[in-house]
């Protein structure tokens, strides 16, 4: 049994954040990831995956002095490029305003930029092929693959949507933990887009591409190599027909209707054959770009897709849940990693504002008092981080299907110009992806009471041209007069 | 490793009655408890704790003839008597109809009873003191406690809220398992009334009582022996007052208020005299019934009150999920056991659907297609034992707070006037408790479509002496014409 002052669980890139900011602050810390060390494999070619980074993440490694670094590497997109079946495209900008878009980053570079970011600290010791298994609530030890236990002065668990730390808090580690785990009926396999020979890129650069089909949808997203990482989202199972026989005898209860009857679904794309008539006929523009698209589709795994949500994050000051562990989302929102950076800024003004003096040594850490930071950090960030796994959910529906719909784009038409013309009004998705001073709670708020009001105004009107927009920005302000407004 | 037709997890309620609905129809089983027979084990003194049996419970008892057994030894509730703080009480009545009331009926003495009646079948095994402690989905072997293994045609797993079955399907065992468990900040403690000298009852026999005082309350049902076991519902924890410091530097976030800030709460109950001081002070009229008050208080355990959803309840045909480990609830509808019967009566049903012919030999049960029927349960049951879980959450604060609220008694007696006058009227919570026709999700929304027309008369009236029933009924009858009606 070893002793330190703060372990981290889990050197994805929450933890590995987390490290570089307590080691600012003095705070020795031991990161216990399950993994190798990353930096020493090699990424396997084709599996540049990527992820949006906006301004809530930027903000947090700006604090860090990350931010330029990574976005040096970065592909901007400055908005939605939506493609039809007949492989028409039409841009629909996430803003009406320059400088507010959303940056395509690969996972594995910006995890390795910041775990060697934090070695650089002395305060930072990683411990990789560790596995975190178990962990005693009462004594705070931590137990590990192969029997090693460490307990430190606290510890916090970035361990991800699986986190073992959270399965002992679950299991009866915590009083009355309230946990829950939902599963999207979709799931997702990743397919790839090749650079052009000469490294450019083979369709618009600086976009998120989204082919909406309905039911199913598949994305893309530019990666710095001139790729695209494409991602397929389809329903697991197409639904059986409505049950044929009722209920039997006298209990008559009914059953719900099918979601998907007779739709397209992985366990239906089965061979080669299956494969290539759907992509032909539902991404006929796309299909021409991935060459390796069968062997890419029966190579890479179907992934799930789950929302988890938990409280209390902490057990007592021994140890929090932050980022995934605490509150997995659906990707649809590209507010996953932003999210788990804006809880490492948020736990570590806690700790800024609890801390006796501006030097912390191990004498000062013991007083920190953890519990009393995690408790307020949880009741600060939890209605927050209820509200983004909410929209992203939400997201997924708007992606699939709202985007395609006449009105729907009209109303996102409004929303640039309105935001090109008033610099007060930011639409929903503006507020979540690029306000890092407003809360996610606010940000849904306000923009349901929005979303509403202009759907309706765009419903009675056949084009945007024929709005107006002072009119509408008069309307708009009112949801927020007052302060305690759009509920 | 034993081979045997149906093993049922768990010799409580649920599953004792299930073992004798399978034995009826020729299909053994074994029954694994992990307690010793409760049969050879004396009940504690004062700890004969109750139940309200109702109708979709004795209609599951009936179909295997138990339930006048059952009955002699109950005693009936015809309503809700309600006792002010002045010791003033009010008789609410279940129901307008003669023959519509619930049962109190002894949890320990049901469940022998129904051990008895399986024990009764050569069909039936029970092994006490094995506690199932895993389960392999792909398999189908359950694992106990010493590490004895047990494989069956299918196994029921009816081993409550904490199923070591369900811990296994979540964990791993089946793909994409949706699992939720919420806690009420409430928690309970039982405490007692004894009998009168001459085994008479000190209180009203044939009511269940409720002190309801808003952020708490405490009820009490008769025993057959004459003493009630009272429960008292209570939060646990006091709310601290409202967080001093707001968020630190950038990023404000806003805190909830608090719920109960400064109310009684258990972690604040904790010596004698703040115990006798709560009860003199809130429930004067009992305290002078409860000789052991302040002992019972200290020496009985505070409980949880916890809810658990999960789906998909079956791991293919190898296990199927029922009552408690399935969807536990809140006891405030008085429906966890009745719902639990519930569901072995339309699993069976689905049993006896899918069933070959009429004889069932092994040969017969191996054809009987356990995924199929499982499947078809649980597309059934889902939608009901979710609205009964809500409505039990929703009854609380009924219960708690608007029993005592005048336009709320007024619409109880408008309804028992409703019920007494026109035989087509069911208040929500009569189809709930007396309408086992009824399923439950029909239940919940013709009950709120109704509660919401009835509220609302109520309030533009001082007494129900002044509304015309007649008009009533007939907006009433509106929620209901053509079938597609109270969404």
């Amino acid at each position: 049994m070893s002793q330190s002052n703060v372990i981290i669980v889990g050197a994805g890139l929450a933890g590995s954040l987390l490290a570089i900011y307590l080691a600012k602050r003095g705070i020795a810390v031991d990161v216990y990831e399950a993994r190798g060390d990353m930096r020493l494999e090699e990424v396997a070619a084709g599996r540049s995956i990527n992820l949006a980074l906006s301004d809530r993440g930027i903000a947090a490694l700006r604090e860090v002095g990350m931010d330029e670094y990574m976005l040096a590497e970065a592909v901007p997109m400055y908005g939605r490029m939506i493609h039809t079946v007949s492989g028409e495209t039409k841009l629909l900008p996430y803003s009406g305003r320059s400088g507010e878009y959303i940056n395509s980053v690969s996972r594995a570079g910006l995890n390795i930029a910041l775990i060697n970011e934090a070695d650089k600290y002395s305060e930072v010791t990683f411990h990789f092929n560790e596995r975190c298994v178990d962990f005693d609530c009462e004594s705070g030890e931590a137990e590990f693959l192969g029997g090693a236990k460490v307990t430190g002065n606290t510890l916090i668990a970035t361990d991800g949507a699986g986190s073992a730390v959270r399965n002992a808090m679950q299991h009866g580690g915590v009083d009355r933990f309230d946990f829950s785990q939902t599963w999207l009926e979709h799931g997702y396999k990743e397919l790839h887009i090749p650079a052009a020979g000469n490294g450019t890129f083979l369709i618009e650069k600086n976009a998120l591409h989204i082919w909406p089909r309905h039911k199913f949808m598949m994305i893309a997203l530019p990666n710095f190599d001139g790729s695209f990482t494409c991602t397929l989202f389809l329903a697991h199972k197409a639904e059986p027909p409505a049950s044929a026989g009722g209920p039997a005898a006298t209990y008559a209860e009914t059953s719900t209707p099918p979601a998907n009857a007779g739709g397209s679904a992985f366990e239906t794309l089965r061979g080669h054959a299956a494969v290539r008539e759907f992509f032909n006929r539902e991404f006929p523009d796309a299909v021409e770009l991935m060459p390796t698209l069968v062997e890419d589709f029966f190579a890479n795994p179907t992934g799930n897709l789950g929302t988890v949500k938990c409280f209390p994050w902490n057990a007592g000051g021994k140890a929090l849940l932050l980022g995934d562990s605490a509150h997995a989302v659906v990707p649809f929102y590209g507010q996953g990693m932003n999210c788990a950076f804006e809880d490492v800024r948020v736990l570590v003004q806690l700790i800024d504002k609890h801390r006796v003096g501006p030097a912390v040594t191990s004498e000062v850490l013991s007083n920190l008092g953890w519990a009393n930071i995690f408790e307020e950090y949880g009741s600060l960030r939890k209605m927050n981080t209820d509200a983004i796994a909410d929209m992203a959910e939400e997201n997924f529906y708007e992606m699939r299907d709202r985007v395609a719909d006449p009105v729907f784009q009209r109303k996102r038409e409004l929303e640039t110009r309105l935001e090109q013309a008033y610099p007060d009004y930011f639409s929903k998705y503006s507020m979540v992806t690029f306000r890092e001073d407003m809360p996610y709670l606010e940000a849904k708020r306000l923009g349901n009471a929005q979303d509403i009001l202009l759907m309706e105004i765009c419903r009675d009107h056949v084009t945007v041209d024929d709005i107006d927009t002072d009119w509408v920005i008069g309307q708009l302000r009112k949801l927020t007069i007052g302060g305690e407004y759009y509920e």
